[in-house]
């Protein structure tokens, strides 16, 4: 499935981005769709004309960018955001500035700069955006770090701390908890002293899954089918049991995962990858006074003002540079091997994240 | 199934309180169980012998006390708070106090009182109860009114006042609206300002339900099957999308009205009559920001202190004495006739509540 050229890249080792700052000269060009469909079908490389730079706006070397779940779905259409047509797709990744418009304050040429919002288009090597739309980031932070960090990080970051207010020594509870949300959960929970018990799928490679997770600060990892069994009160001999669930799967997964959470304790649910609604038996809402919350990075960014997401930024970026924060285990690919990279994404038990660069 | 001794009484028009105060004289009896079971097997009327008045304790002449579906889980032994055996039956209902001991401030002989916790058994004639455990209201209250007081309407009251807060000309949507709760939730938003859109269950008698239900103060009452309907956007012309929706029944009837609840609001399920869980799309979570909670009147009283109840209370009461609050439609039938009662408050469709005179 991997061509050659694809590189395995683990966040701390990968290059800090001005390493990998390209002079420009290039023509520019992007994946754009047309239409909505499968994406190997509608998606097309194309050389792009650049508008000319307004008094706000920014040109941008874009560096790399992720193939992430919401990309795909905004691609086929299925998604709660979609782009107007023709679109560039993409909604997350870390660009070089080349050069700015006169009003331009808070970025300046060399900066390294990530988006501030979904919907932007970052599966392109130049883009001209207005300064509003993007954030600035540290040169020192790791290329694959800055290209993976306004929605992953952001959303494990919001989530432990918006729901319930938990002290170190509390506990969280995820399913999904190889995705990139959930890696950093483990990491940003771990940070603030809080103890995590991870579900994970039973896979061939368990045994390699549950070491990779422990490694990066999980405290327990489990299988959907040890929800069930008793072995689940071991843990709980140590530990709390959560006071927030943290919940990206749906279906049975779910529903065993809440019998776990505290009473009035509250479980967050941000994807679906089973495809399956969340079902809760009425008695854990009437008895056992259970919180059912959702959360979506996209809507946040529209409740807040950009201030507080840079600032959420800046606090992820000391996490980085102290070491506590990652990138998702990634897997390099250039740009023209973007059918290969998508095909990739969308495998069941992926645990590489695909990485255009760019 | 009703005996010709059953008296069908609508809460306005039942007698006050101390119409219906018998002098003490026949021997205490009361609706005992030993062990759990079907009502009809395990309960038994028995003569019961009074312990002696505590420093701090109330002898009670109960009066009227209502059949409610968690009184017969109690008894089934299915409920998630149960009395130690043997037990008298029965969680809420009116009486008025004999003799007070010597250490009881808030009440005096002849003051009407109703439960103010649950478990204290009220299916019996007479009791000997501490005084913390009993709320004084008005005589002048109607026997039904103040019979069905501490459950239904303070539930209906706190879940309108305890999760959104609501103005008035919005607008809530509930389930089970011919229930005890579903009416007293009509009447007490109708005095807040509060629009209603009353979902029920289709049945023959449905056009004297809505009828029914319209002269209680609901603004719309539509069936299960409607909620799928385009006939739900006409209602959405006059009145806002529901801030809170009001659950008491579980599986497809709460997943379609939970699809007319506005981005940010808060579905509060209180019962699971269809016996079914409850059912949320992944996507209502992540995209309309919906928020489920569940209410259970028990717990809310040990949470708070009593102090918090004398005064919903007081509230309540001063509905009723305004004509916004009346008791729900109710059939009431002597104590020996137990069995007759138990077996009608069981039936589906039931509209009327059965009420067991002491």
């Amino acid at each position: 499935m991997q061509r050659a050229a694809a590189r395995v890249l683990r966040g701390l080792r990968s290059p800090p981005v001005r390493a990998l700052c390209a002079a420009p000269g290039t023509p520019p060009r992007g994946l754009l769709y047309e239409r909505h469909g499968e994406p190997a079908d509608v998606l097309q490389l194309k050389e792009l004309e650049l508008p000319a730079l307004g008094h706000s706006d920014v040109l941008i070397k874009m560096l790399a960018a992720p193939i992430n779940p919401a990309d795909i779905n905004m691609i086929q259409g299925t998604y709660a955001l979609l782009a107007p047509l023709p679109a560039v797709a993409g909604n997350e990744g870390v660009g070089r500035v080349l050069e700015v418009g006169p009003g331009v304050v808070a970025v300046s040429p060399g900066d390294c700069i990530i988006p501030a919002d979904a919907g932007l288009g970052t599966w392109r090597t130049h883009a001209v955006l207005p300064e509003d739309s993007l954030l600035r980031v540290g040169s020192d932070i790791p290329l694959l770090c800055a290209a993976t960090l306004s929605i992953n990080p952001c959303t494990a970051f919001r989530m432990l701390t918006d729901f319930e207010s938990l002290a170190p020594g509390d506990s969280v509870i995820q399913n999904a908890a190889n995705s990139g949300v959930g890696q950093a959960v483990i990491q940003i929970a771990k940070a603030m002293g809080i103890k995590t018990i991870n579900v994970v799928r039973d896979r061939p490679d368990l045994p390699q899954l549950v070491e990779r997770l422990l490694a990066l600060g999980a405290d327990h990892v489990v299988t959907e089918d040890a929800l069930r069994k008793p072995e689940m009160k071991e843990i709980f001999k140590s530990i709390p049991k959560p006071r927030l669930a943290l919940n990206c799967v749906g279906g049975r997964s779910t529903t065993e995962m809440l019998r776990h959470l505290q009473p009035k304790g509250t479980m967050v649910t941000y994807g679906g990858m089973a495809k399956q609604p969340v079902t809760v038996p009425v008695s854990a809402f009437i008895f056992r006074d259970v919180r059912l919350r959702g959360f979506w990075m996209t809507q946040w960014k529209k409740d807040h003002e950009k201030q507080s997401m840079a600032s959420m930024v800046d606090t992820l970026c000391q996490m980085v540079r102290k070491g506590q924060l990652s990138a998702p285990a990634c897997t390099a690919v250039p740009l023209e091997d973007f059918k290969e990279a998508l095909a990739a994404s969308m495998q069941p038990f992926t645990s590489s994240k695909q990485i255009l660069l760019l």
